[in-house]
């Protein structure tokens, strides 16, 4: 049958766009930068939202939610965090709409207007500082771990369907800690979090590090980032978590007893993931075949699809199916039994290759007789027919196998793909060549920073926890440097 | 200790009020209208939440996603649905701030302005319906059956934490079918999953029928409600689903082609119910100590409470009761240990009475020696002390037992407050002595139900499915009648 997708090594972008759109995982709205979640993508979603969940609560968290709309004034109360989400938020004036009174329709009613216009949440710091500082009073009052899941908007003017939308799906972590210790803590421990689930669930390696001032978020002290490469040779930044000092404890004078009796402004943390890891996990498995995606994460872990002729053939074949379908359920598995009899089985193959599903049986009279099915993996697309004993143990470390197979595929890619780079001529024809990490020397200003992003278009994406301290010189100016940081173009 | 309560008898409403906020369950916001929801409130709404979410899933919806934003053409193209919700639209119609030249601080960029305003969904019928558009052709394209957790806005004008809120968290249920049967199936059967819901997991007996036409869903053709009965005699609507014909197919143009090749517009549904179940809950069964929670939705089901009065004394227990705790984790039951030492067991107590834990152990030294423990049941406020032997299977039962006591309780509160009424001087006395549900002929007419409403602030909450067809004059006109319909105040 004919592909469904573009060439990933034509387009890479077109091959994205097209994956998403053919497999089912979302599509544009009529609302600019607004996307649809389809049924498919919600559900690979709501895996990565009940392991996180359950993440966050085996590390003592709880959920709770906080307002959609955020007063315009609260914004301004944060210096820096104003100035880095002023230009892209949404912005809510009236309250009511009524009919036009010269007859063209439903109109925004002017009478409706309100006195101090909403902001729809582009995060939610500042509604969920002012709310602290009712619940702070002592060092009693903390620490206080709280998680939020919601939708935020942030008005972008480029959008990409999961990776950069107006509208977007997320959680959002805000702490409140005694100590500047405590807070740091956490910080680590949430980007620590968010590398171990990136890494066990998504089978996508990542790179753990803080982020250069310059690319901090709005209003925190310091940025902890994961950072992962896509095989086009761009990076993604998967998730972020930020220790934020005092500074919004400052601005919404949230202040607390400690147990000395001494006054002093709470601590605080905010991390995020958003529906952006529904891009990642994409970008960084799938094929000119379509979706791949690593067991953990598949809404259908295992499909059956029976190969017959006729209608008894058919029904001669499901008590088996059953038995294997319900054996598999049994141990945690899910199946999908496609019997629709309105496609072919060579039409079913390649529509399930392009979703993904990890595993693929086919069986047919001649494997009822045998006592054989033939097993397909998504993620090597190699076949193999294997007598039925013991099915569902050889499917269970089969899965196993794939999500490690898919980890260290995307592995080994990123080792291929990282240059330690010692002069700005290789720095500039990497980039040009296939992108990928570059590993390199910075003077640390942010002078440097721009000028090499202004040239290349290249960031520094993170200094990685584990760059080793080592002499060297900028790549860029020549001037003397501490350890090597991770540059790369990015999404 | 003092009561944290106003008394539910004095003044429910005020009642009401303090439970929610002493209890933790949600507090309002600095923006008017929208509530917090804090931890332990959420953790009740995330078991509300899982439950349906597998009971939806069950009977084969799936999830989804949908923008927030709603152009405001869209929602003028089913007539009645604009009239429904134009006066409560909170309307987006900038995307940008900037700082004012003047220096007064940040204000809304007036180069800024949206084209065409966006409204905040009140609910996604019409966004959905221009999405269903792209995606149905064909009979081969149905039946869709889709649900989607989201927050949406209504502009109230009176609000009350979980009961009314500008902003509130729901779901909402959308499906599109190719016949009328199958449609009004869709829709009878999930009023019928809410009320299995109300009944089997809130412990709340409904009454499930369907709205008269002034009370129906704007858009609809047929509201089906499950309407509860409060301890006020007020009755609260928990649940809608609606048959909405072909209305919205029609809006938007969505026409499909049958199996003989003829074209016809798709027939939908839409069902919902929101975090105002929070409201019920609460409502319908707590007393002057507190909220009493079904075991099935509550986040902590026993709380086990050391009474000593040294440190050895609480290490001594410790062992016997991490076993205690560890066994009653097994069999799936949620277990807080309270060993705080800043409270005394006194404090404790209220505390949990308050935030109405189903089961409290309390044990002591006496206890250890004696092989026995303390248990409390939340629902009776009465205690014993029993052997810790079979403790287990005790406290499984016990759980069981309370979950279907709470709603004998409410069953029989019910019972002893409907009455079936024939005279309108009964009516009125009625509903003037203490409320409840009214059971009276009605004569069909809107006139008649809206001199009702006006003289009695008493409307027809349903027109019950089970109300047998039975001769009789209207309460109000004497015009004649077929059948009793539900009449009370409400929330």
């Amino acid at each position: 049958m004919a592909k469904f997708l573009t060439n990933r090594e034509e387009n890479y972008s077109q091959w994205y766009n097209d994956l998403v759109i053919k497999a089912d995982l979302a599509e544009s709205s009529a609302v600019r930068g607004c996307m649809i979640i389809k049924p498919y993508g919600y559900a690979i979603w709501e895996k990565i939202q009940a392991e996180l969940d359950r993440l966050f609560k085996a590390t003592g968290h709880v959920n709770a939610y906080f307002p959609l709309f955020i007063p315009k004034s609260f914004l301004s109360k944060e210096a820096a965090h104003v100035e880095g989400f002023a230009k892209e938020c949404a912005v809510v004036t009236h309250y009511r709409l009524k009919n036009d009174e010269n007859g063209k329709g439903i109109i925004v009613d002017p009478t409706a207007k309100l006195e101090e216009e909403l902001i729809i949440r582009p995060t939610s710091e500042t509604i969920i500082w002012h709310s602290y500082k009712n619940w702070i009073q002592s060092y009693r009052d903390l620490t206080i771990l709280i998680n939020q899941w919601a939708n935020v908007v942030r008005w972008e003017m480029r959008t990409r369907l999961f990776l950069r939308t107006t509208e977007f799906l997320w959680q959002e972590g805000h702490t409140a800690h005694a100590t500047r210790e405590e807070a740091v803590e956490e910080a680590e421990k949430m980007i620590n979090v968010y590398a171990g689930f990136a890494e066990n669930s998504m089978a996508l390696p990542v790179i753990k590090g803080s982020k250069s001032e310059s690319e901090r978020f709005a209003g925190a002290i310091d940025t902890f980032a994961i950072e992962a490469l896509m095989q086009d040779g761009k990076a993604l930044q998967a998730g972020t978590s930020h220790f934020l000092g005092q500074n919004f404890a400052k601005a919404f004078d949230v202040q607390f007893t400690d147990k000395t009796g001494k006054l002093d402004y709470v601590w605080a943390t905010s991390w995020g993931v958003s529906t952006r890891l529904m891009g990642a996990l994409i970008m960084a498995h799938s094929d000119n075949n379509g979706l791949v995606l690593p067991p953990k994460l598949a809404p259908i872990q295992v499909v059956i699809i029976p190969i017959y002729r006729n209608v008894d053939q058919l029904a001669g074949m499901s008590g088996k199916v059953m038995k294997i379908k319900s054996d598999l359920e049994a141990v945690g598995i899910s199946v999908k039994y496609d019997d629709r009899d309105n496609n072919k089985p060579g039409f079913k193959f390649a529509d399930y290759e392009l979703k993904g599903v990890p595993v693929r049986l086919a069986i047919g009279p001649r494997d009822l007789e045998n006592n054989t099915i033939e097993i397909a993996r998504r993620d090597t697309l190699t076949k193999e027919t294997i007598p039925t004993d013991n099915l569902t143990a050889h499917i269970q470390a089969l899965l196993i196998d794939i999500q490690e197979n898919i980890y260290k595929k995307a592995h080994d890619f990123r080792k291929e793909n990282t240059f330690y780079v010692n002069k700005w001529d290789e720095f500039l024809r990497i980039l040009d060549d296939k992108g990928g990490f570059i590993m390199a020397h910075w003077d640390g200003t942010a002078e440097t920073e721009e000028k090499i992003k202004e040239e290349t278009k290249a960031t520094i994406r993170c200094i990685p926890f584990d760059s080793p301290d080592e002499d060297g010189v900028c790549v860029y100016s020549g001037k003397p440097s501490k350890r090597r940081v991770l540059f790369a173009r990015s999404y």
